[in-house]
């Protein structure tokens, strides 16, 4: 996977710059553990912010309370469907330790709970892994992988970021047969790339773990699929460039189904694991995930 | 994995018949959204509580106040290391939806949060899987695995349930030696049930998942391993029975490893899904990790 890459996308649909993702996800203090920040109209879909940019705006609130760099843990209950424009982030320590501090910090919009988190923050790690062993397979070189092609006259989060799909992983939508026998499998692999040339930050795995369809697409079932409870461990700074992403589902029962996903960067270093509870079509998106959702 | 058992140990070392773990796990009414429980010292190890009996507590607090029996997700940040003895829980409702309520669940002792919860819990799910693939190998069947020997004296955890290891992933403690080249594997399979006998209820699968050595002994790292957070999902209710557990570390970095556990029951219903962030060699121990860490 490690190599080198060339973007062949660029965003040239809208007329105004965006918000990078930096500016995206800013949070503003108001007061003591409390800060302002606005949800992007231009960094959701269809209406819905995505999952994966709110996490990071919480995140970095609680980057700013600590002044600790590094988020290696995020969990995050998605409580009700968040809308754009302005949300308060109130931050509260748990405790602040030598290694890490423990934090929560909750989403609110109208007076009610978005999104609640449990965040552990701490210095930036060391990146060398002393050990390493990953039972999903890893996305083919970005150069093997396909650009997802252009849909004129969209808009929001779709043109923030560029996708090349792996051909042996890519979503199956416009395809309701499933690709292999039964009920054909439920894995995504790709690239992933801020479409303004922004390298990844810290958070930036945050939103690429988030930012595919729905692995359940695969099983033949499309529309929406709300996170209900997402996990992110980030295990290392990403190097400049695109990110790598393998998602897979392991168990669809009744409503719900589970996806991991881990990340790499373009130097091949595992930078984040994440996991996450959904459910398939359900009646109210908690926030939006993936670029060509229904 | 399906098939007959049969039990081959009993708890015999304990004088006192020791509670059951639906009684290490009762919560009292306190007042509205409070509830005080014990925390036992026969579910200790060495005078730390089990994480999984802590959250086991959080989650029946969780189904006290809302009424719904079945958490889908537990997230916990464990804060800071408990003691045996008081504590307190306090709930706070999220939201109650139709579909699952959002809850937020905190442990107390002497006026700090020793652990933080985010817990999702709805109705008894359906547990036909519509779908599974599950990368991780399973444990071997029951008759095939190695009851753990007894060590007399002995008393708390490592006496209310019962272990049989899989003979390809058992714990290599007292043999720092790797069972493979390079840094060995951090793979543990086995199977756990309650010494007393008692049936594996809705959150026996969070004991369970805990209770396992860290899989980072396998690769010559032994000593404490403090979760630091751990997230579950409750896939199904088990079968009366024992559980079998298979345990991988992903990737060791710095002083940070992760694990994944899948918990089946004896019918090969994939029960639950769990994954923590953990410290090797941490100083001070948020909870006990398995029956017999140093």
């Amino acid at each position: 996977m490690p190599g080198s890459f060339t973007r062949t996308q660029t965003n040239t649909v809208d007329a105004a710059p965006a918000r990078s993702f930096l500016e995206a996800t800013a949070v503003e203090s108001i007061g003591p553990g409390r800060f302002a920040a606005q949800v992007d109209p231009a960094w959701s879909a269809r209406g819905k912010p995505n999952g994966g940019l709110l996490l990071s705006i919480a995140a970095r609130a609680v980057m700013a309370v600590t002044g600790r760099p590094h988020p290696y843990a995020v969990s995050g209950s998605f409580v009700r469907a968040p809308d754009e424009g302005p949300v308060e982030i109130r931050v509260e320590v748990l405790k602040a330790g030598r290694q890490v501090a423990q934090v929560r910090a909750s989403l609110w919009q109208r007076g009610a709970v978005v999104l609640d988190t449990l965040i552990v923050v701490g210095d930036t790690p060391d990146s060398t892994p002393a050990w390493r062993e990953i039972p999903d397979p890893v996305p083919a070189p970005y150069a093997m992988c396909v650009p997802l092609a252009r849909q004129p006259g969209r808009t929001g989060l779709v043109e923030r970021v560029d996708i090349r799909y792996d051909p042996a992983a890519a979503p199956t939508r416009g395809n309701p047969v499933p690709r292999r026998t039964g009920m054909g499998d439920a894995h995504l692999r790709g690239w992933v790339e801020f479409s303004d040339g922004s390298a990844p930050d810290v958070l930036a795995a945050l939103l690429m773990a988030d930012v595919l369809p729905p692995s359940v697409h695969n099983l033949g079932l499309p529309g929406w699929a709300p996170t209900v409870q997402m996990s992110t461990y980030l295990r290392a700074v990403p190097a400049p460039g695109p990110l790598a992403v393998s998602v897979s589902g392991r168990l669809l029962s009744g409503r719900w189904f589970d996806e991991v996903a881990d990340v790499y960067d373009v130097d091949g270093t595992l930078v984040a694991q994440t996991r996450q509870i959904a459910l398939v079509a359900g009646r109210a998106p908690a926030h939006s995930r993936g670029t060509d959702s229904p």
